[in-house]
């Protein structure tokens, strides 16, 4: 059976999911990264590896942060971006998503950047596609979003060098997030011993004990001496009806506060994916506080989307990036 | 009469309607074209004609898909877009047309890229505009819609070497095409000499016949030996009632299928300016199939796009396009 | 106290409202723009100036045309531009303003254009960004919009070599304007020496007589022997109920017509922010005559803003511009 997300030679073609990739193209993608966050703070944030080529931003579903996070990284590696918001559009006319994309095809489009708010969108579309084409998947539905885990990955290992000896906690609404699945693997493939999750009966799928980490429904236990905290978002937009009594309630009992951290090692890192509920999941003193890394995998996101398009576009991972 | 369309030295000063527009010009423009279908096939598929020059897509109506290809086409010329939908906007502030597009102009926009839902609007801007300002038309209501036109031209020379021999079938909603008038226009200029029409009288227009072409009702005897089948779409989203009685009596009467197509010839091309009912005026394996051009269509769309944008800014059709 | 708006050394750092620019910033801003005056005439229109800069379009509030023309002034200066309406996005997920500025800074954004319906909006982003992060203020509430401010400076400089003995008419709805209490400021500062407020009092502020300006209700006796008249549009969105009887009532009152500006001087001049509402607060044939300068106004904002944008970038004003 064929990997959708490798080519023949086993380089990157397409990033649908993180699930599937081989410990090696994780790396590289990471190591690639790296030369990346040292274009952002140049005096000229740019680099003209994707000169003339066009990537479309393919937004079935609006995510304005997402959107603004790729347009960057295709921008400053000097790409021709245009963005499709496509539910108001073609879509009314009746046109399939295929039909779309083939479109673009045809108008010479080298890249998608496929937000959907259906799981398999993008894998859909990357089965699609001629091989000189490639798929990145921006999120789909609760299934997906692999940049998001790769630079939760990126940021982990820039503050905790060696990942081989470290006790990771994720925290909240496992069941809605698109992106707690993929950490779990990326944790575990990257050489995680030790990945706990922390949640309400509620928030948690019923499969969740087959993925093999270490669950707690309760706080204090589970913190216990972890290196990184990954909080995730109450996904208030996705729970239809009542699975939490209230949001203080949620806070009360799984809201990360400078008290509950403190069941944490001392030097442990907290992230988030952001966009944050303040008081719900996380405590302001804790989001802005000296073991938040949320800002910097901000910063490193950009970096990874720029890495893995490059590798998409160049077939490798030894890009320098002159100036543009 | 002075042509609008033309300057004083008979060269091209904006693209309104194909009607109106010289056999020279006509031809002009697709040679032009042809050297810009390999730009998209560079490994940088940018040129530095329009570098420096503001290019505004001026949409008082919105069609992501008409917006992407002048967009693209632009981008690829290296002008700067600045893309606005007006509806929202200044009109809502009690601003006219005339009062934006001066204010464009003001700002040293360049060129206009027009889409309107009234007839004539961009023929009124054109009007308006000083002489080293260009417009180009992206569709006004019912009327025109020339690029599509003349991408159309593209497609069928690129096919059918020799149009004096053709015998061209233009399929469907007529009356509330945008292009259909300006194909038949086109056709006829470019020397083709056998036009047909095939609709159901709802939907033909009351002059139909003065435009010289063989009108028929019945896709058999309309199909019989033709060389190239022209797909219309069917304008749900314009009709206003009940013109027909459902689409899938539309499908068994005038949608194309294989076994209606096998009344051609047999070396046909079907074309379709999308985006395609499928099920409704064309089937899925027509589409699909081997006489379809309908993806070529589309690339061949952005060449087109972009000699009629060089043309307007350079005021020639010698553009080679060295590399940006 | 600190000035918000400038460096330790004394240098832009943002711009936020005019109130508070020392005279010889004010100076600077207008030298600089001179120089951009000319970049719009080239034939390509583009400075390298902010080339692998990012600018960030904030708008919490939407306007086409503001956007528009700080998106024709960064890319001018070669600048990569995301332009983000925020209401529809991680505003309605419930992230707070701060954090929306917080992931663009953390995504090396350089410079913010800020939106907002609120006063202090822009003051409030300022006051929280590090100093190497630079704001401009694009309109907040009825408080502030300085670059229209400073193209009106401009504007009257440009055609009115010495400013020190002007009477400048401001007239219409102060209460409701953006910049009839900065272009007060603004024009008392450069030196003018009498600046009148021509307006029903339902449309003053209340302590508008504190601004050192001599208050009129009837234009004969407020535009006699003025050299600049600068109308405001009527803020009829922007007004509750029913200050005014009609706008046919207002016009005949205070809009200004070929009559009422023949009070004026003959060489006097007539400005207006746009969007005009032609026959409410402006006769066509004075928008449209020939001592309207309103067009002029916006070619000028064009440069005015890429000056901005260049001193906040470099620090300094000698920017000279070689081709990009």
């Amino acid at each position: 059976m064929n990997n959708p997300q490798l080519d023949t030679d086993g380089r990157l073609r397409h990033l649908l999911s993180i699930e599937g990739l081989p410990k090696k193209i994780l790396n590289q993608i990471l190591d690639t990264a790296e030369s990346f966050v040292g274009v952002a703070e140049r005096e000229v944030k740019k680099v003209p590896l994707l000169r003339g080529k066009t990537v479309c931003n393919l937004f079935f579903e609006n995510s304005t942060r997402t959107r603004t996070t790729f347009e960057i990284a295709a921008k400053r590696l000097s790409a021709d971006v245009i963005s499709l918001n496509v539910n108001t559009s073609s879509q009314s006319k009746g046109e399939t998503i295929l039909d779309t994309v083939d479109n673009l095809i045809a108008m010479h489009a080298d890249m998608f950047v496929v937000r959907h708010n259906q799981s398999g969108a993008a894998h859909f579309i990357a089965k699609h596609v001629p091989s000189h084409i490639h798929v990145i998947n921006a999120g789909d539905g609760r299934h997906s979003h692999p940049t998001q885990g790769l630079l939760d990955m990126f940021t982990i290992r820039k503050y905790k060098a060696d990942l081989h000896n470290l006790r990771v906690a994720i925290v909240g609404d496992v069941l809605h997030s698109r992106v707690a699945r993929s950490e779990i693997h990326a944790l575990t493939t990257l050489g995680v011993p030790e990945v706990r999750v922390i949640a309400p009966k509620t928030l948690l799928p019923a499969q969740v004990d087959k993925l093999g980490v270490h669950v707690f429904h309760d706080m204090k236990a589970g913190l216990k001496d972890v290196d990184v905290v990954m909080m995730l978002r109450l996904q208030n937009e996705r729970m239809n009806g009542a699975m939490l009594p209230s949001t203080q309630e949620y806070f009360k009992t799984y809201g990360l506060t400078q008290e509950k951290l403190s069941y944490a090692k001392p030097d442990a890192i907290v992230l988030h994916p952001g966009p944050m509920n303040r008081g719900v999941e996380i405590d302001s003193t804790v989001a802005d506080g000296a073991q938040s890394v949320i800002l910097p995998q901000v910063t490193y996101g950009i970096a990874v989307r720029m890495a893995v398009m490059a590798m998409l576009a160049g077939g490798s991972g030894q890009v320098q990036g002159g100036q543009a």
